[in-house]
Formats: C-alpha cells, sequence, structure tokens
C-alpha cells in the first residue's frame, strides 16, 4: 500500500515545511544553487526538443525531468516551497523571519545556479563566442524579449498580467512539489510530480526559476533586455505571483479542505517524520 | 499484492460515498471550487496540445492529468459522486437529502472554480483584453457554439442527443474514480484512472465540469451564446445525463454484477475503512 | 515479490474456470452486457485514434482501454473464459452444461451490450441521424462490409479464412487474460494484458465480441450487410475460430506445458483462491 | 525491495539453465512450438507497425512483446537459453548431453511453431491464396531474400558477416533473458527485458527463431529462396553466432564478471530456488 | 515505501566508491569492457532511431538502454564513479591510488570494449567491407569529424568548449548513477536513472565512452581524423571535464548539501551496506 491520504499529505506538507525552515544558510545556498542549474538544464533540454519537432507540447512533456532530479534528491526549490513553509508558520512550526530567510537565500542560490549554467551553455551554443545565429540563442533570445518587453509594452495592466500568469504557474509547480508525498513510492513520485509540472509548461505561464535563466541567457544571446527590465517586468512580479499561486491554491486550499479548523497538527506516525525529514539534514 | 478483488470495490465504493454525503458545506464548496479550476486547467492544456498538433487524440491522452490531481488529493467531483452517493444512499448510509446537498454544494464550487479559472485564462490568453483572436481563444468560442446552439438547432431531438452525450462521457468518468479502488498503489491509481478519461474526452462526450468551463470562457471569447443557451441547452441536460450515465452504467452495473442482492454490505477490513476515508477528512 | 509462476498461473486459470462456471444466469448477463458495451466503447475509441492519425498502430495502441477495465472489474468476457472454463472442465471442476450455459449466457449478454452502445453512438455520430456521412459513420460501415461480404465473396475458403483470423485473434485475447495473472499487482496486470490485445488488434484478426458491435453499428450507417451475412459469415465462424484458438493455443499449451500429466489441481495457497475469487461473487 | 543483486543474478542463471536442462522432451516441444509462433506473431506485429510508419524503430519499440510473454509465461527459447544452460554445465549442474538435448528439441519445437504460423499467417495475408501483392507479403519475402541471397553473394565473408550479425542480436537476447532476473516485481521484469530485445531488432540483427518464421513465410510469398539457401546461409550460422554471442558475450562475461574463481555456486535463499523453479515444472 | 533518502543516499554512493575502489584489475577490465561494448550498442541504436526520424530527441530518448543494462548488471562505467570513487576517497574508504587503478583499467577495459564493437558494427554495416556510404556510416564519420576536427579549429579556446560540454555532460552521467540509489525497486531505477541519461544526450555533450566508439568507429568509416585527434582534440579533454563535471556537480554538492561536516560517515544499516555492495563482488 503505497498510496498516502489527503489529510497526511497536508501533515507532510507542514513538516516539511518545518524543515526546510530550519535549513543553514549554507545549505540553502547550496540546495538552491544547484536546483537552479538543474532546471536552468532541463530547460534547454526542453527547447532542444521544442525546437527539433516544432511543438510545445513536446518540450513540455520532457522538461519535467529537471524538476524530479530536484525533489529527488532533496534540492531545495523557491517555488515549491511557497506551499510550504507559509504552512509552516501557520501552524508554528517556523517563524516568518525563518521563511523570509529561506526564500532569500534559496533565491539567491538559484539565480547563481542559473546564472552558472547560462555562461556555460552560452559557451557551447556559440561555439566560445564564434557562433551567434544558432537555432536554439535566437530562441532564448526572443522567448527573454517576449517575457520582459511584452508586457512593459502593456504597462501596468502588462505588470497584473505577468502576475497572473505567474500564479496559474505555480499553482501546478507546487501541486508538483505536493503530489509526490501521495505515495511512498519513488516510481510513484516521479510520475505525478511530472503531471502538474507539464502541465504549467506547456501552457507558458511563468515560472520564478526558469526565468532567472532564460532571462539572462536571452541577454547573453543578444536580446535587447536591461537588467532592469528582466526584474521590474518578469522577476519580481513573477515571485510574487508565484508566492501567492503556490501559497493560496495550493497550500491554502489543501490546508483548509482537509485538515480540522484551528488544531494544530499531531505528529504522530514515524511515516510523517521520515518524509517531512527528506530535505531536511 | 496491491489488487483489490470487485466485491470490495464495490463495497469501498458505497464507504466512499457514504463519506462524502457527510462533508460539511465548507468543504463541499471548498473541494468543489479547487476541483473545477483544475479540470478547467487541464481542459486549457488538452487544447493547446490539439491545437498544436491538429490531432484530438493527443489532447485525450493528456487531459487525465487535472483528474488525477483532483482524485490523489481528495477533492470533490461531483461527476464521480454521481456512481457513489447514491449507492450510499441504497444501502441506507447516506440519505437522499445529504445526497443532493453534496451534488448541490459540490456544484456551485464547480462553477465558481471554473469562472475563477476562465477569467484568469482569459486575461492571460488575450493578454488583458489586448489580443482577441489567438488561436486557443478561437477554438475554445467555437467549441462552446458547437456545445450549445448546434443542440438548439435540433429542438427536443437536440436535448436527447446532448443527454445521450453525457450518458456515453460520464460512464467512463465514474469508471475513471473506481478503477482507482482497484489498486492500493498509487501508480497504478493514476494509470487505472487515466484510461477511462481519455476514452471519453477523445470521442467529445459531454462532461458537465469541463463544460462549467469551456462555455463560459467562450462566451468571453466571444462565441455567440447566452447564460440561457449554456444551461438549457447544456449545463442542465448534460447534469442529468451524467448523473444517469454514471450512476445506472458503473455504480448499479457494479453493484448489481458483484453484491449479494438484499444484503446491507459488512464494514469489516481495516483497508475498506482506510480507502473509504480517504475523500473524507 | 509480485510475480507469480506459470504452474500458480495454470492453477489459476482452472479456479478462475471453475468461479465462471458457477455464476447465476443474472450475473452472467449482467457482467457480459457490460463489458460487450465497454468493449464497443474502446473499439470506438480505437477507431477515432486511427481515423484522426491515418494509423491503424495507434488504434491498437489505444484499444486495449477496454479489455483493462473489463478484467479489473471482474466482468465476464466469453473470448476469455474460452481458454479457462474448458480446462475447469477437464479438471472436473466445472461440467460441460455449466460451460456451454457460461458461454450462452454470456454471448447473450454481449450482444444485448453491444447492440446498446451501437444505438447511442448511432445517435450521437449522426446528430441524431441528421449526418450519415461522418468519417467515423463511413469507416465503421466499410469495415462492417469488409468482415461480411469479403468472405462471403470466397465461399467455403471465406468460412475457413475468417476462421483462422478468429483463431489468431483469441490466441492473444486469451493471453491478454492469462496474463495479468503472472502478477499481484494492478498496474503490472494492466500492463500485461496490454500487449497481447495490441498485438491483435494491430492485425485486424477477427473477436466475436468486437464484431458484434462493429458489424451491426456498420449496418446501421447503410453497410450493405443483412443480419443473415452477419451471422453466418462472421459471427458464427468467429466464435467457434476464437474457442479454438483460446481453448488450444492458450488454455492447453499452458495446461500441457506446465502441469503434472493426469493430476487433479491442488487448491493449497490462499493466493490462489484470492485469485480464482476475483472473477466470482 | 524488488531488486535482485548481480552475484544472485548469476546463481540464478545458472539455476535457470539447470532446470532447463532437465525438462522433458515433451515439454520442450511444447514450450519451443509456442514460443516460436508467439514469436513470429510478434515479428508480424512489429512489421505492421513499421510498414504503416515507415519508420523501423516503431516495429522495434513494438516487437518485444511476444518476448515478453514467452517469458512471463514460462516458455523455451533456444536463444535465451544460449546464454544459461552453457553456465549449468560449467558448474556441473547439467551434463552436455542434456543441452544438446534441450537445445535440439526446443529448436524443432521453434521450427514447427514458427511454420505453424507462417502457414496461417501466408493464408490471412493472401486472402487464402486469392491476393499476393499486399504490402506485408512484398515486405517479408524481401526481407527473406535480403536474409539469404545478400550473404550468399558475399561468400565465405557473407557468413562470418551473418555470424557477426548474429552474435550482436543474441548478446542482446540473452541480456533480455538475464535481466528480467534483476527484479522481482513482473512489471519490472517486462520493462527490463523490453530494453535489449529494442536495441537488437531496430538495427537488423540476426535472431535465428525471427528466421525460422521470416524466411520460410518470404519463400511462401514467393521470394527467390531455397531450403539450402535459408539453411545454409542464414538458419545454421545464425544458430551458431546466437550461440557464440549468447554464451560469451552475456553468460560467461556476467560469470567471470561477478562471480568467485572456481567455486560452485552455492545454493541457499529460497529466493534463488523459486526463480530458477520458474521455467522448470 | 520504496523511497530512499538523500542522506542515505550519500552514504551509499560512498560505500558504493568504496566498493568500486576494491575491484581486482581482472573485473574491472571485464566490467569495463562490457560496460564499453554495450554503451556503443546503445550509441548506434540511438543513431539509428535519429537517423529514421531526422530527429536527434528520439535517439536521445532511446539512448538511456544501454545505461540501465550497465547499472542494473552491475558493470562498470568510468564516468559514473567520476562521482563516487572520489567521495570514499573524501571519507577515508579509499585511498588516491585504488581510485587512480580503478580509473585507469576500466578506461582500458572501456577503449577495448568500444573498439570491440566497432569492428563488428563496420563490419555489418559496410557489408564486411563492401559498401561505404551507408547512412549510419556517413553520419558517424561526421560526428567523429565534428568531435574532434571543430574543436582543433577553435585552438585553446576549442580545448576548453570541449572541457565544458564534457563538464555538461557528466554532470548528468553521474546524476544517472545517483539517481537508482533512491529508490530499492529496479523498475524506479530504470525510470530515474533514463532521465538524466536522456538529458545530457539530447543537448549533444560529450561523453569519454561514447566518443571511445564514436570517434574510432568514424575513422574506420573514412572521417579525415588521426588518432591524435581523437586523444587530444577530445578524448583528454572530455576524460578530464567527466571527472571534473562528475565530481563537482554531483559528488561534492550532494556530499556539501545532505552531510554532516567533518564526520567520518556512520556505517549503520543492512540496506546501505546491501545497496553498496552491488557493484563489488
Amino acid at each position: 500500500m503505497t498510496y498516502v491520504k489527503p489529510t497526511q499529505v497536508v501533515e507532510n506538507m507542514v513538516q516539511t515545511g518545518a524543515a526546510k525552515a530550519s535549513l543553514s544558510i549554507w545549505q540553502m545556498l547550496l540546495r538552491g544553487f544547484i536546483a537552479g542549474a538543474i532546471l536552468a538544464y532541463a530547460t534547454t533540454l526542453a527547447f532542444t526538443a521544442t525546437s527539433q519537432t516544432g511543438l510545445g507540447i513536446v518540450g513540455a512533456i520532457i522538461f519535467p525531468v529537471g524538476f524530479v532530479m530536484i525533489i529527488l534528491l532533496g534540492f531545495e526549490l523557491v517555488t515549491g516551497s511557497f506551499a510550504l513553509i507559509p504552512l509552516a508558520v501557520l501552524e508554528k512550526k517556523a517563524t516568518v523571519v525563518q521563511m523570509i530567510s529561506n526564500f532569500f537565500w534559496v533565491i539567491v542560490g538559484h539565480v547563481l545556479g542559473c546564472l552558472f549554467y547560462a555562461v556555460l551553455y552560452y559557451a557551447t551554443t556559440t561555439n566560445m563566442g564564434h557562433v551567434d545565429d544558432s537555432v536554439l540563442a535566437t530562441m532564448i533570445a526572443g522567448i527573454a524579449e517576449s517575457k520582459t518587453l511584452s508586457y512593459s509594452a502593456l504597462g501596468a495592466s502588462g505588470l497584473l498580467l505577468v502576475f497572473i500568469k505567474a500564479i496559474l504557474c505555480n499553482w501546478m509547480v507546487t501541486l508538483g512539489a505536493v503530489l509526490p508525498m501521495t505515495t511512498q513510492s519513488t516510481l510513484g513520485k516521479i510520475v505525478a510530480m511530472w503531471l502538474p509540472i507539464m502541465a504549467f509548461f506547456a501552457q507558458g505561464f511563468e515560472h520564478a526559476v526558469v526565468n532567472m535563466f532564460v532571462i539572462p541567457a536571452g541577454m547573453m544571446f543578444g536580446a535587447d533586455v536591461t537588467v532592469g527590465d528582466w526584474w521590474l517586468w518578469n522577476q519580481i512580479p513573477v515571485l510574487l505571483g508565484n508566492l501567492v499561486g503556490g501559497f493560496t491554491m495550493t497550500g491554502l486550499f489543501l490546508y483548509l479542505a482537509h485538515l480540522k479548523k484551528g488544531s494544530t497538527l499531531p505528529v504522530t506516525s514515524n511515516e510523517k517524520t521520515a518524509m517531512a525529514a527528506v530535505n531536511a539534514k
């Protein structure tokens, strides 16, 4: 019997959030760095698949490869944590300061990891700078412009638009962090998390960590985007939208739908502890 | 040994139906809202896949993503319950009033969740109202017209037609709710429920909750459909057809085919209780 | 350890055959009806997939969906039983009369279930009779003619041809009924039974229950086929070929290859009993 | 924990080889006959898939269906045994005479089973001899010529070529017989054996049992090949190459890489016995 | 519960590295030889798939077949060991000399195994030297030139480029060696290791063992590449890049992210020992 019931899933979410909140800065940086780099790797894999087939859906089907590796190996993904640590705070198992600290240091790790991969990928795609019109370079530069300039062209409503797309994205990303908790089987986890990740990527919604790679990489490949454009028209509103979407649509809905109101979570079974401990040292 | 025998499946169906009948209004609304929104999300994912490949079967293969998430996370889907709660009523484990209350409040949740997603999806697809001829907008508007006007053009026989399509749809949807009960493995549940959901979607039958998204979304995208058309020519007959199809073809047939006549279900094994409790708090 | 050894599989075949032989007429009719209808549903799903892609192999890959649902939910499929009940008779665990009774009543159920789906499918495909040249209608009518008239054109050798195709079909269908017995995992069962069902469908061999839907449905869609053509040139020789193929190629070969000669099967393990009981009440 | 370690796999290989060596002639003939016929069935399935898609890789992906059924149901495949029985002889658990007897009788069974299927397949593909230019008939005839005449055209180096292709083939086929021993799960076995079988088929290497069907079937379909061509330029060198490839590349390499030198295998765990007994009565 | 936690995975990595470091030369040569040959086999399989479909992503999806066989059967792959044995050295469970010895002898085995397959593959692809313009021969020759001459054309920066591509490759290959440790299920292992292997191959990064086959094979097929080009512009920098990428990005990151600093690994559970022993005799 590998199936785990929803009420227990919610308890595991709180435990996992608490464990994440208690990581050291060093761990958050390291795990955030490698997670960012792996997600960037999977992004270029997806772009390769889309570019070869001309079908975005093929890229989306292959993209979760990176997410799966991050979750199975216990690295930190801030977008996933957006649904978990706030619940731990709600249940008094973590403090707001711990939560913000986790978000901050993991994001720093993500940015560094994404830039690290972007530099290496730039080198390989351009043959050390000698070729600048490869299909993928052009594709990534175009996406970077689309993910910033198309919003700034709309002004304030562009900010709202990117915010909405970030909500729709991270609702699914956080389900991708929660669904593997419905099973104790590794293969079951892989398949369960695959589904929502594919769902958001296929529809082109906005994921903060993917963008930490795509936009600066696009800038290297010649996109007409400034660092200000990147953060103002994309990175900041996307992080906020990811937080709102992940916390409300996944964290809060599951919490309210499956837990007794007003009660502090009982921590009883070994299983829960084991699951929660996965991402803690 | 993850396989669960049919007789036990039928008992689990009754237990699950009883558990659903005893949910609070708050739970029914919440779980119905998020289930509706997730199903709507999966619908636009399927449309994306179909639109890119030109193959409806590809959209159908990917569509069950949403159903899987709803079932694994214990949300409420009224179309699935159509096969379960009536059995609990038959077995005197729930009252007719409880059943109708569940159907009503979950449907309210579905409508709200679908409208919620429709508004956000409209915003992203039209770039906050600036673009109104995207491929998907046109596709959804066309489907909305097809799902209403093509029936009203046939008059009374159109009502019968949509009713039949709703029976054929929900026969499979309810099998999608029952087949995961044949296994205790989460991955087994995912695969088992995938099959019938793919089967109905590929053939274009009528699913009430999908339509709660597709038709109003189509109206936003410019379909020439009124709220009256939506409910008269589609939503009401589809809900009735879904109820008839789900209850008779799945609920009643399994009940009659595998259970002793006249007996009240014995509730003995822990396993049954555990399975039944999945969707209850 | 989910793997079940061949010798035990053969014992399970005998037990399952015996259990099937002892069903009530009511159960055989009900389970046969719903199985026929589900198989017909899967057939139109496969035709949809083939029609959209122009590839018969795609339809074949998706067709087993129906077979899986029938087996997991313990419904009756006479073509599968052709390999099981005769073994129970051989082992004196069922009588010839019981066997013939099972075949007869389940076939009656299949015919009724297939006709039931054919009528509903006709209604939806023709928009209640208003459209008669849809792609699928034309396809099904053509298949119905091919499955009858092309044999009658050959005379006696046509009867032999359809008989051979029925043998080749049901050899695999019965392996589809036996292979899930090699595992105790539901997912394992799904995959194991998928393989032979796909194998026969892809090669266009003749399956009695599929034909109980395809031919009358084709007649509704305008195929130039009489009820006499249907039964004389297809249904009767196909049932006989299915029986011969299923009993000899699967039932008898497995029995002779893996069991001690002359011995009555010992019934010892709980597991066997559990497996055998799956299809019994 | 379904994973089985390599050292234990090697021990299982020896046990299984010993069990195969002790089968009765009747069992070897029966199990060889049905295995040959199933492999032939899977071959025409693969040709169907390749013919429809124009892609050999699609046929290769679907071809292992037959191998899986043979292994799960404990039938005899001489090409698989080439890696197993010689190890049992090495370990003094079987005699050379037993080994040769197994090879001989199973091959006789294969030839009969393949011819049986070839005759039935010829009947269905040619509509009882009335059609002789179907796509598949032409394809199979062409393959039969290619698998004989293209080698004879090269003379002695053609014999070496077909011998090398047979080595490359059966290295993978025997891995297909060994890899399912790395797991106790039936689904795991299915997937594990799928991989090497697909790998050899996709690259067109020479498999003795497949050829026992393809070449005589091609002759029926009009290939300009004699029985002498079949055996001299293909069947005999392929059997020898399969034996050399299977025994050395899989049997001997695994034996030398994972077992203590000079030691007779200890037989201790129940598990090993159970696994080894799978193919024995 | 098949899932294994990251901290335990890291401990298994160290144990496995230690076990690999203590193999005999004979075992390292044998296991390296067969692993090299299997990887070469999978490479030509992937090229076949890519050649037929015109899509590199299809080749990448099928390529992991070889890696899976190597890992499940406990053969030695030096690129995988690059992340494991250095950790064992760090933890004082192996010496630097043992590590270098393992790398050396396994590489010798790889080169011999790859050349062995290259010769046989050359024979079959050219019909014993009679055909030298087959699609695959031309493709492989072109790749061999691209993997050497395109770097030498860039001079020193070409060396840096191939070094970077080797880092990006082996980061994933080593994740392919580590991810199967996250589960005790064989099927789970297969799927988990599939993902990163597919990810690197699809993007054309540089894998030392693949190149030990592709470049000499390409030379046989007429590539204008010398042995000096092969080793100077590819093999040596790729081995170094693979070592750096595998050790730092996978070995060190996992070690630092999940283990207590300064502590020697405790060896407690039987499970760990069992897992670590997989690759040892």
